[in-house]
Formats: structure tokens, C-alpha cells, sequence
């Protein structure tokens, strides 16, 4: 079943795992023509790579992107895109003591009672390595939103419970190694980290997306909502525990008479919606945020089983980010690029658009 | 394109709108030979139809359930199962004078901007009335849990900001119509809910999904996580805005150490998963939470624009909720069922299990 | 799964058997704003229900279709548009004796095999019955196409081994109830039916499908190509035991020299491709043709086996055809206009055309 | 779209072109612990390469299949199986003479329409050679189908017009580069192909495949019949124009006496049916036969157009297979036993068999 792939129009499959040959991705339905800037996909797979910032975990992966299919010179043709990555740096030896043990917070129990059968050497498909293969996908998506004038951003928004205030000027963020516009709460994001680096531990977060000049019109009623595509590609995403969209959880607490964005001649008055009603687009930005767990490799002393249900006592001391942000934000922005960019290509079956 | 099915094992399409003939369900998937519970699907829609307590719309609809196919001699054939409930009271003569309004916090904006066309009697597609083609689905989906013992339910949390704290015992929501199992919170959300009806506002609150005994192993560890399936499930209901797994959004603001479920050779320690690691069943209850917005249509009056883009006022004067919890308690079961029915029949390819 | 469901872009769901409730059709996909036409779609039923002309049963049908959904104000509404076929005629008492038979060339024993239950009543889901549903779906597919002005036609090109051997004046085919061009063959089918009707025994034959002035570029390169979609379409038909696209399988005695078709400024000297060259359209019309086996049902006596293994006789003495043709025609008819209808929207996404 | 995908519960995906880095197959739905044979999935490649035999292209390819993922300790791990085939022979310089032409019976034309962008070297993604991804692809279906002693085998039954008479023993097709089991026809076959090479022309034939040892239950009863999806599979196959089910072509010239297998206690009469009852597998051998286009690309002159659609001539000079067969046998195989084991896995959510 096609259970590593995602989206309808747009469609993109990955493959490969942390500690195989690589990893990749087939991108179906790019509409041919466009100019592929390889560029632009290596230079996404650069900022998403790990061993960057405070946070990341040393290994040190050049991430370089193949082109193996789809393109011709320098376009897109129409047919599947393929870009592969390979492993390099994947020291499988530092796994050896934890074969046969069940890591806390990680899929090791779940995966092998799913499959009877686990790679254990650093969680197979379950690994964050094979976001690498989105965030390729999510460069090619955006060239797609590029023409439309689109723009996916995303920005920290909190770590280890400390929230940034003052989000006004989002381009601060790239001021700092976190991805935070607030200079206040960067500086007390980075106590907390250090402080908790030393403990042997790990910090989660919250990363909020936001998606400027889609059109109206994009999502289905139903099923297919675009918020709902949003909160499956986010929830998707490995450490994510909680998808907002718009006023999100504050919505609940509100009146309709609060909650509801009035509407005027020149536009919504506010944008609790996130962008879409009904499952559509509005015009006004796409808004979502996901509240991200904290990473479940610590080298703190934990409690687990072995694969014969023994007890036994275990410290993850492989090279493991301390928080999954800011890393997640590339893929967080990849998967809404890649959301928004299959329901435009849907729309067109309706709206055919401008001749291009 | 499929936009109105959902699920790839056991797959529902549904179809209908609040103002036309009616809404129904196909249900693709669902084994044969499993003695079709009629009454079981009834009692489910009667559950959810509107007219019913402190928070219900004067609507009333019986909601008859007429199964088209699928069943012979009282059994599933394995073959689609379609069941339509007919629409009898609807007045669409209340909507004539919001005909060219369109309602703020409604897709009437987003739904005319897609399809350029739209039927205003109430939502068309939108409508809240579609979930009872869930619903009704939801209950079928709930006949193949019923042979694993996987049981699904749901209660209030919060309406209108005010939240139960002891929610110990469940069965205690049968108590009351708000279906909130601390009955001091009870008290204090009815107050507000009559508060809020005299100021012709509505409300919104928060609903927890749990699914017990639930088999470790169902999931796909990519783009079909359990919790994504979920989330987009859950998210694709009318007024949710945002959907939490287990810990939830408490997640982000605890270490690695904290968050953990730490692992003994008779389960795990603590939940803070929700049942759900790399995207696959553990084995413990799969936890959710939604948070409901509040039902945009209110009395108040609100600004708007018309068709033509003039500025003009609004107030809904139709038969609505004052809320949509605890109506959408039963969609949010309904589609927890189908998703983990869809992902139980998936699992059966990698391991068929007991032979039945 | 939705093993009831056809097309990607438009999309089809049938359900239903002949002796429940009644058939039906779930159409998604169809884009908004297209006059309804229902007389055009009840006219398409007309001309397929049973009843008709030399070859047909006594089963009288109304074949009444019922709109359920996804029409507004005389338009489509871009949302699902369900047709439903009430059963009127349905006699289940005529197959009580057979109950526990494996009818000879039914599906009778392979659906046995796979669900371990079975409608005994007239096929259940394999029964011609449903192919009304497709037939509806169809007719709503010439609707798009007729916006492009595509013509999907066909005729009987052989019946019971006679085959037509002047087919140049397609218009003659409705002079006769064989829907054949040809009259002097429709003289020898005539009596070579009387023959064999009176031997209790039936006959298949040939049907010749044509879709004139389809676009160049509708198709996939892969696996989704326009033959190879139309393939399925067309031996997914009760009865169907062989798919020719243009020269077919005269082709496969030709050189390349004599089966390539030569391309001039003003077009292709022939039509060997039927229209499709690498699974694309290329412009010419498209061609098909269906092999259709002897309707299986007969009254001359035949050996078969009761469901516990033991030999038996079996008389099939319900009220069936004596040729699937021409009733399969319309069949034929719609699941081409079906196909070519996906493709259509499908390349919408690749080149918009012109706005509409 | 997934457009370059086949298969629901086995899926898989290809991507690549003839004159790119390689092709490659994507495979979805593998079963985990599953004995990985590199070794078979290396010989199925080697039986289909380029310049082997009488009929074949003088192209040199190694076909090195490199396992990309899903593969841990030998063993399949249920997560996506990746085989790249890199292209080494590939000289491009030979087709700039024909860059800006249409080659007569290639998709050239249809593709330019389409997607307004061609890579002339050599057939895009319409090149044969994509097809050794399918290769690949169901050499890793056959090692499910092995679990179960499925056989799926086939043989050339005719080539030029003439056809194999004595075909009782298939084994006899080793003996000769044909594949076909009737010496005296192979000595015809042999003729022929000398005369037609000599000319500067091109062959087409007949395939017939057979798949045994099928266990009655497969397919599904309404579009995605075993018989449908078998078609679709192998009339996607490049140049074959025409398939047939067991008597197919026959079978419409027949009455329903003589075509209907009678059933007796031990089994079925005949197997007219082909294995398939209702688009559903009854336990005999499934039987299909696909007629296969002469090769269109000749050394002997022919008209066309240029992409200014000014009259030209063509000779197509390239190194190319005087005959499809018997490469394309290997890709039958392929596809039949790519859609025998999707069918398989899923009917095991219906009947889960033994547990294994």
C-alpha cells in the first residue's frame, strides 16, 4: 500500500533509511516546464542539515542531493522527479549496544511489533534522516508556489516552555540559531538548552507556519479540508504531538462573536480562521502551529525492556540533537508547500486559471 | 478526484448536502460475514441528531437510516455498504434572506471562491449535517472493532473555557447532557452556555477521544502515522481547530526525561504517547484531544459583505447549536473508529493473524 | 478498499446488487457550473435497460434515475452527485431452485471462494444490473465532454461469429435493434439468433467503440495510459473476454513498416494506433473494439456442483438475454467516455488551457 | 498524480528515462521478513536485457540492479523496497539527427502535445526501457507469490503471423532464443525475421502468459477484476495493442454451450474462462494472451513532419530490437505477477489465511 506516499495531485514517495544506502524521494504530477533549479533544492537540504546551531546533533551529513530523474535540460518534463541522498556518516557500530533494547520515547517497541522485524540501528523509516527526503521534495513543491507568488515561512515560537513575545518582525529569526524573532526569549531559550544539554536531557517546542498569498479556493469541503491535509502532513512529521491551525486551541475558549472574523470590503478584519473556512483558502495567510516534543535520545539513564521482556536500564549516547527544532522548521515549511501546492494543481481541474 | 472518500482499507466516500434530498455513505472495505447490526447504526445516529439538549438546535430530524446495499441475510456481503438518511425538515425558506450574505466564520466566502457556485440553505457540503454519513459509517467501522474488543469513546473536557478537572470516571457523563463526566463542571458550563444564549452568542470547548485495547502494530512509521491518519480525521470536522495526541501541546514544554514512558517488562509507565510511538500502536489506549471552535452562526449581529462586495450586517437567525459539543463527540468516535478500522484491516496484509 | 471505485480525476463509485435495494453511482470530480442534464442521463438509462429488441430479457425495469446529491438550481456544484436506481422488477422467488448451484459461467463459485457468502439471487455485485450505475456516471461524463465536443459512439461489428462488412455509414446502425451498420448482417444475426434462442442457448460478438475529436495529449506515459486505462474500463465489463486498441490484434501480424502510421502535415495517413501512441491521445479517433462471451445463463442443461460438492444438473430459467449485445454497447459507451472525462481534467493540470 | 504507480495493496512506482541517470521501481507493500533473493531479482533483469538473441538491439546494458532500501539482514523489512538500474550504453549522439522529428508509431508526437517538452534521445518515459524496473519489480513480486507456489510463466505463440501449433510442452521454449515451444514454428519464425531484418523492417507476435497454481478468490467483483487490472497491466506494456482472457477473441464467436466451463466434483471442464469468474480467480490456471505491434523504429523510409509540422523523411538508424518479443515475455510476466500478489495481500484482509 502506498503508506510512504503523500498527496493527490502532487504526490511524493520517499524511501531509504538512516543507516541503509540513503534515503529519497519520487515526486509525481510537477507540471513540466519549470525550471529546476537544483540549486534551490540543495540549498533547502543545506539549512535543514543536521550538525548546524546549538541544538543539532554532530553528525555531519553532506546531504547531496542526486537528481536521478524528471528532469531535462534544466526543466522539469512531466514525469516522476527522483532525487536521492546518500548515507555517509552513518556509524552504525555506536548502535550495537542497543540492539536488542527498546528505546523510551522512540518507535523501536512499535515498529517491532508491527513488522517482527526492525533495523535497530537508528530507527529505520522512523527516522529523522528521512525528513531529508520532504524537505527535497517540499524545494520542488515551492517552485510550483513560486510562480504564484507564494511564500511558506515558519519561525520558533517556544522552546522548553519559554515563548517568544514579540514575533513582529519575523526576519530576526535568522539573526540567531534558533529561528526565534524575539532577542529576549532567544537568550532564554539558550540558558534553558545549555542548562539541560548538561542534565543529559532534551527540550521540545513549537514552530508556527505561515503561508502568505495563497489563493482563494484551495481545499475540498470534506475530508480532503486543507487544514485537514495540513494536520496530517504536520502530525506526520516524526516528534509532533499537536497541530493548531489559526486561533487553534484559543479558539475553543472564545464566543462565536469573538472567534468569528468579521468580514469588510477591503478583506477579514482578523484571521482566527489561519486562512481557511471550511476547509478552504480564504485569500488571508495560512496560519498553523505544531507543538513538537522533546527528543527522546537523552543520554539520561532510562527505564525499558530488552526484545525478551527483560528490564534494563538504558543511556542513548549516539549523536542526537538536543532539540528537533530549529530542524523541524524546514520540514514543517516543506510539507506545507508541498500541501498547498497539490491543491492548487486540484483547483485547476476546476479553475482552469489564467492561460500559462 | 476522491475528495469526499477517505481511508484506503476500509474506505468511506460520502455524499449529501444539509438542503438536498438528503446525505448518505458508501463503505468500501468492510469484511463480509459480519452480522450487520442495524439497530447499532441507528442508535448511533440517534445519538447525534440535533434537537437534543441544553446545546441542540430546534431542528428535528429523525435521521433514518435506509441501508441501499451491501447486506444480505441480515450479514455484510463484502461488497459496498451504502446507507442514506432522506432530509425532511428543512426549512430552506429561513436562508432566503442570507442568500447572497456571506456569514462570517462559514466557508459561504472560501466555497463561493472555489467552486463559483454554492448552495446557501445551509453550507451545502459544509454542513454539520454530513456527519451523520460519518457517523452512520463510524458505527459499521465500530462492528469490526467490535471483534478485537477495541472500544472507542469520547468526552467533554471543556465548553466555553471552563474545564473538567475529575474525569476519573467516565461513565459519568451518561449523567447529564453535556456529556462531561465531573459534574461541577457541569454546573458551571451550563451556566455559561445560558449566559451565552441570551447574548445570542454560542461557544466552543474541548472533546478527548479514547480508544482502548487497541492492538500494538497499526500504523504506517511515514506519511500514514496513526496519529496523522487521526489528526487529518479529526481535523477534517467542521469546527476543529486544532488536534492533540496524548501529551499534546504539554509535550512541548517538558524535557526528554519527562515526557518519556519509561518502559517495565508490564507495559509502560506513563501515557504521555497516547498510545502512538513513530506513528504506530503500542499497545496502550490511543488518546486525542480536539479543540471545537464555537458555531459561527450566531444571532448577534455581525459585519459582512454581499455578493457584489458591499459592506453589509448579518444575523443568523436559523435553528442552530449553541455549541457543537456534545453533538461532535459522536463524529470524533465515528472517525476514530474508521481510522483505526482502516489501519487494523492494513495490518492484516503484514500479519493476518488468528485464522477467523 | 475501494475496489468499487474507477478514475483518478473523476471518479466513479457504483453500488448496489440487482436483487436488493436498488444501484447506484457516487460521481466525484465533475467540475461546477455544468447545466444538469437529466433528461440526458435518464435518456442514457433508457436506452440501455433491459427489455429492448430481439436479444433482451423479459425483466422490465423503469430504471428510474433518482438524483440524490450534488445538484443545485439545474447545475453541477462541483461536489458529489449520487444517481440511484430504485429495483422494481427484482423476482427472487425464480432463483430459489438454484440457490445452492454454481451456475457454469457465473461468478457464482469464485465470489463463493472470496467472501464465503453470496447473494444467490442474480450475482449480487457481479449481476449487468450494475452496470446501469455506469451508464449514469457515463452520461455525466459526455456532459464535460461535450464541451469539447467529444463524440463517444459505437456499434456492433459481429454477433454469434457474423460480422458487419460494410460499417461506413455508422447512422444505420439505429435502423435495427442489433446497433449494427451493417443490414445484410443484420440478417444473418437475426436468424442465427432465432436458431440458437430456440437451442435455449446464447451468443457474444463484437462492439466497435469510437471517441471522435479528443485532444492530443490526454495520457500517461506509464502505467496510467489512455489504452491501457481504457483496457480496464472495458474488461472490467461483465461479459468482455478480449481489448483491441486500433489495428489490434491485427497489428501483431503487420511489419512496423506497414503498421506505423505515416505522419504528414496534414495528419496521419492511417489509424493502426487507434488514436493513442505511447498511452497519449494523439489527435485521430480513438479506437476499440470488445470480444463479448455468450451470456452464460442458458436454458440447455449443464453439469455443475452444489455448494457441499456434489454433482448436479442446471437449467438457468430466469428471464436473461440472449446476447450481452447491444445492451453492452452503452456500457461500452459511457466506461470510454468515463476514461477519457479523467484524462481530460487530469491534463488540466498540466496546460490549464483556455479559461473557461 | 500518481500516475507512474500500479497497484493498490503491492504498489509500485517507477521513474526514469532511457537517456537519464537510470531507471528505477519504488516498491510499496512487500511484507516484511521475506528471504530478499538479490540474486533473482538480478537473473529476472539478466532474461530481459538488451542484445540477446536474434531479435534483439545491439545496445549493451549490464542492468545492475543496486538495492537502495528497504532490505535489513537479507531480509525485506515491509518498509519501501528501492532498485535502481543505472544506464550506462546510452549514446545520445545518435538520435540528434532525429531530435526535431516525429518518428512514425512512436509516442513522440502525443508527447510533445502533451507536455510541450521532449527528450528526443530516446523515448523519455516511454522508453522499453522503463520496463526493467517492472522487471525488477516483479521478480520481487514472485518471491511472495513463491510463498504461496504461484508460477507465473509465459511463451511467444506467434511472431510475423506465424503461429506456434504444437505447444504442450513449455519447457521446450528454453531451447531456442524465441521462447517459443514449437521447433518447426521457431525454424519459420527464424526465416522470417532474416527476410524482415533485410528490409529494414520490423516484427510484432502473440504472448501467451500463464499464471498457476492461483487460489480461487482474487480480484474483485466490479472494476478492479483480476481480468481488469490484468489488462490494464499488460496493454500499459508499450507496443501490445490487443489482450485476451483465457478464450477471449474466440469466446464471442462461441455459444454460451460451448463457451461455459461445466463443473464437476474435481474441478472445471475447461478453462474457457481463463482462470477468472467474475473478475474473481477460481482456482484454474489464469490464461492471458497479449498481441504485440511490430517494432516502429526501421531503417526503411518513412514520411513524418518535423516540430514545425514541415514534411520530412525518417530512417530510424538507432540500435533497436527487430521484435518486442521475447524481451516483452519477461515484462509480462512481470506485470501478471505484480497484480496476482497485490490481489493476493488483499484478500488477505478479507480471508487471512494461515497464519505464517
Amino acid at each position: 500500500m502506498d503508506g510512504s506516499g503523500f498527496g493527490k495531485a502532487f504526490h511524493i514517495t520517499t524511501f531509504g533509511e538512516s543507516h541503509g544506502k540513503g534515503i529519497g524521494v519520487v515526486i509525481q504530477g510537477c507540471p513540466p516546464g519549470i525550471a529546476m533549479n537544483e540549486a534551490a533544492v540543495q540549498a533547502a537540504l543545506d539549512r535543514r542539515k543536521p550538525g548546524q546551531g546549538i541544538t543539532g546533533t554532530k553528525r555531519k551529513e553532506p546531504d547531496k542531493a542526486r537528481f536521478l530523474s524528471g528532469i531535462f535540460d534544466g526543466k522539469t518534463t512531466g514525469t516522476p522527479i527522483t532525487i536521492f541522498i546518500e548515507n555517509r556518516d552513518a556509524r552504525s557500530k555506536s548502535y550495537d549496544a542497543i540492539a536488542r533494547l527498546f528505546r523510551p520515547g522512540h518507535g523501536d517497541y512499535s515498529y517491532q511489533k508491527k513488522y517482527g522485524i526492525r533495523d535497530y540501528r537508528g530507527g529505520g523509516r522512523s527516522s529523522a534522516r528521512e525528513t531529508a527526503a520532504r524537505v527535497a521534495a517540499g524545494a520542488v513543491a515551492q517552485l510550483i508556489l513560486d510562480r504564484e507568488n507564494i511564500r511558506v515561512t515558519s519561525f520558533t515560537l517556544a522552546i522548553g516552555g519559554i515563548r517568544a513575545k514579540d514575533t513582529r518582525q519575523l526576519e530576526r529569526k535568522e539573526a540567531n540559531g534558533l529561528q526565534c524573532p524575539d532577542p529576549d526569549a532567544v537568550r532564554a531559550m539558550e540558558e534553558r538548552i545549555e542548562q539541560v544539554k548538561g542534565q543529559g536531557d532534551s527540550l521540545g517546542g513549537i514552530v508556527q507556519i505561515i503561508a502568505e498569498n495563497v489563493p482563494p479556493g484551495l481545499g475540498d469541503p470534506v475530508f480532503d479540508k486543507l487544514d485537514a491535509d495540513l494536520a496530517k502532513a504536520l502530525m506526520g512529521i516524526g516528534a509532533v504531538k499537536a497541530v493548531e491551525i489559526g486561533a487553534g486551541i484559543d479558539a475553543a475558549q472564545k464566543t462565536g462573536f469573538e472567534n468569528n472574523d468579521q468580514i469588510f470590503p477591503d478583506g477579514f478584519e482578523t484571521n482566527h480562521s489561519g486562512g481557511i473556512l471550511a476547509g478552504i483558502s480564504n485569500g488571508e495567510d495560512i496560519v498553523a502551529r505544531v507543538h513538537v516534543k522533546p527528543i527522546p535520545s537523552i543520554s539520561k539513564e532510562q527505564e525499558t525492556i530488552d526484545m525478551d521482556g527483560n528490564p534494563a536500564k538504558i543511556s542513548t549516547r549516539g549523536r542526537h540533537d538536543i532539540s528537533a527544532i530549529p530542524r523541524i522548521n524546514k520540514v514543517c515549511e516543506a510539507m506545507t508547500a508541498i500541501v498547498i501546492a497539490d491543491h492548487l494543481l486540484r483547483q485547476r481541474m476546476i479553475d482552469p486559471g489564467p492561460a500559462r
